[in-house]
């Protein structure tokens, strides 16, 4: 029985979504599975836009359920995090106890960027944490993103593979999408 | 039996973190409900960080797992989105569908956050999206966030109420959250 994967990321906002997304899909069915991809690019029609938003909501929900696995792509959008749509669509895999797997094409982690974030003028506090400026602290645990992101992944023996894309590739690059259905095949192969 | 209410959000980074989660648990217990509130603020010593990251992951998902319901506090952080760790923590109570409601304290909606994110220089492609200059995509779907979000929560009969806090009490205003407790006793006493 083919294991199916659902494909998520923001990749579906690029300009070139289709063609991004048909090449994962082709990948991950030339690895053997199924691919599930989000169904933003494939709008019902609803009268009001909320509506449409919603429909598209449920949509992902559904194949989620449906899917055994799902490959995330955490790469840094729009900011110095995960797309948010993104990480609530790991929570909910991670919820479920699917098999989870996640990548990221830049390979500056967390803490790294939250100081490029603030131009480097962090301070230490008196309970020991590091902070911005803002007095925001700053999460220090030699992890791509948000602890709730790594741990997921990590404790139920998935891996947050970390590529390192060309600026101009970064939503493009597959290099760690295929490392990470490589892994994915090792898991339901062992 | 008193419900259990999951206080999800980035105020554990939050200077006056210890303060700021302690009104909202005073408000919580006050409203009839049993606060659990995220483990960062209570870390196990570990042997490395990875391992102390890890460990507040753990714990966590075990309250979330615990709770009947979640309150998220969902306004943007460091950037134009929700902060990712709790948007996580969203999906994973949205999968295992418990009661779920979200606030932001930043009235202006994605779609607006997203045009002022490219300082207005929006195109409109030939599918009819909305892009920025870099050709992503912009939802604009009368949203608060990132539709995953929005409808993880309006789907289960959730409310993502949209405050207005004044720019120095972004992170420190309560009224949205005051807001969620009342929904969330009407919700219970239905």
């Amino acid at each position: 029985m083919q294991k199916k994967i659902y494909l998520a990321g923001p990749d579906v906002f690029l300009a070139n979504a289709r063609e991004i997304l048909g090449q994962k899909a082709d990948l991950t069915r030339a690895a053997g599975f199924i691919p599930l991809c989000p169904g933003d690019l494939e709008v019902p029609p609803r009268d009001t836009k909320k509506g449409l938003g919603l429909a598209i909501s449920a949509i992902n929900e559904g194949m989620m359920r449906e899917a055994d696995a799902v490959i995330a792509n955490l790469t840094p959008f729009r900011g110095l995090a995960a797309d948010v749509g993104t990480s609530f669509e790991l929570g909910f895999m991670c919820a479920l106890d699917k098999v989870v797997y996640g990548y990221t094409n830049f390979a500056t982690d967390h803490f790294q960027r939250c100081a490029d974030y603030y131009g480097g003028t962090l301070v230490k506090s008196d309970d020991g944490r590091t902070r911005g400026p803002d007095g925001l602290s700053i999460e220090d645990f030699d992890m791509a993103d948000n602890l709730m992101l790594d741990g997921g992944i990590e404790s139920r023996g998935g891996v947050f593979v970390v590529g390192n894309a060309p600026q101009d590739a970064l939503y493009t690059d597959l290099d760690a999408f295929r490392e990470c259905l490589r892994l994915v095949s090792l898991r339901y192969a062992s």
